[in-house]
């Protein structure tokens, strides 16, 4: 089972209309034990993959998720990084900035947190948040948000001249979905920990939101850090999605094991005491 | 199924002779698929505790991981905490310290990564280095090593008294065993990187790094922040002994979902638009 990823990728400049863009969209499959095993068998070759890339120790891999509230980017990393070596993996989430984080440029604190040789770096929310939420709520001046997108894209372009493979996804869910969810978080006091009312003053510039992410999938989307706009209400699909873009980008990155620095025939195994 | 983890705890100030403590050790349980069950019903479990941990943000978790090479640090981490949410968990390794960690004192990079606020924290490697490694080679002078046991179990309670449940773990495995170990990474190509002569010079010296450990052991093991001795050479054995002892520790700490933040009554799911 293949799932057709071009279909996500937003190619460089192209005018986005999330509108268009199914939330729900399965390609016509269907939740079945086929795409159970299709998803475990990623994984299996993900398992292989990570244990050759940081063996390797000389390239990196950064995986961006991007989404409004309730979009799953927690359950996305949960299932799709969660089975892979946590030694090899780190999920850092980017929230409100802290003081010493505000008092540098937005991109400070990102680059600190990106993967060093060997490791895979997952973003939970990230630079985008600055011409997202920044732009929607007029934190930053408007001339000063719109000379990011191109500070993003050659900051993105360093990390990926420098050894680091950047894939960005948004989660695409719609308006309805998300009323749901937050319903069900109401409805549940185990859950109300993840509910916060001003989700609702979010919630409420909805279109605002769409507008800013459009633009930064426009002007973001490059050669060397494209994003891809993956539907993300069928969980099921999404994860199956995401574990095939993940698999994919790894085997294009094609890490190997290492010459060993020592000569093993120096090293008989029977020999050893 | 339950593992008498007492067995291998070390008593405040109790000598210890790691020769007389068992390797391989399996409390007369066998492989079996009761283990399997058992071990996976903890992972359910420290799923559920985990949730709460990182929900409740006011308390952490860091567990302390020390062995001979080939004792299995890698695996183990993996098999307990590679389960759990990503998110809330960060392992670090600590290697050799780089130029700039040794131009500090040697709990100057350990601190920096204690785990914060609902995090659990996996130390692969840790500040016992400081009176492992550094004392077997001479690395620092002795009477510094000396004054070490005290200012770790100082650091110990202050991350203690603050909030942090510290728990040590030493995997323990036999010198032949190690050798097995060893032989096995030089039959196979794949392995070789984990391999380094180096190791060797470290074997050679197994006795005296036998003594630096029972000292740490007797003078670090403390009623806040406990060493257990896990025999290490059965893998589902250890793997299930060290589940239990994370959800033990898990359930003493007793992590609660917290009070809402906002009034529910006066978020009614069904008015939500």
């Amino acid at each position: 089972i293949t799932v057709d990823l071009e279909r996500y990728r937003i190619r460089p400049g192209e005018s986005v209309d999330l509108a268009t863009r199914a939330t729900d969209d399965t390609q016509g499959l269907s939740d079945s034990d086929e795409v159970d095993d299709q998803f475990d068998e990623h994984l299996d070759a993900l398992d292989d993959l990570q244990e050759r890339l940081y063996a390797q120790g000389s390239q990196s891999l950064l995986f961006v998720f991007q989404a409004m509230d309730a979009g799953g980017k927690d359950s996305s990393i949960r299932k799709v990084f969660g089975p892979l070596n946590p030694q090899g993996v780190r999920v850092w989430s980017f929230k409100v900035p802290s003081k010493k984080e505000a008092a540098h440029d937005y991109l400070w604190r990102i680059h600190r947190r990106a993967p060093g040789d060997g490791y895979i770096g997952v973003f939970n929310r990230s630079h985008y948040e600055a011409v997202l939420v920044e732009k929607v709520l007029d934190l930053a001046p408007a001339d000063r948000v719109a000379k990011r997108y191109t500070q993003i894209n050659d900051f993105e372009r360093l990390l990926s001249d420098e050894g680091t493979t950047v894939v960005k996804v948004m989660l695409h869910i719609s308006k309805a979905y998300q009323l749901e969810r937050f319903k069900r978080r109401l409805r549940k006091p185990d859950k109300f920990w993840k509910f916060n009312p001003s989700d609702l003053d979010t919630r409420a510039l909805w279109d605002d939101y769409m507008a800013a992410f459009e633009v930064a999938l426009s002007r973001c989307s490059t050669v060397h850090a494209p994003w891809y706009v993956i539907p993300a209400e069928n969980r099921w699909f999404r994860n199956l999605a995401l574990a095939q873009l993940v698999r994919e980008t790894l085997e294009r990155m094609d890490p190997q094991f290492p010459p060993p620095d020592f000569d093993p025939a120096a090293y008989p195994p029977d020999s050893l005491v």
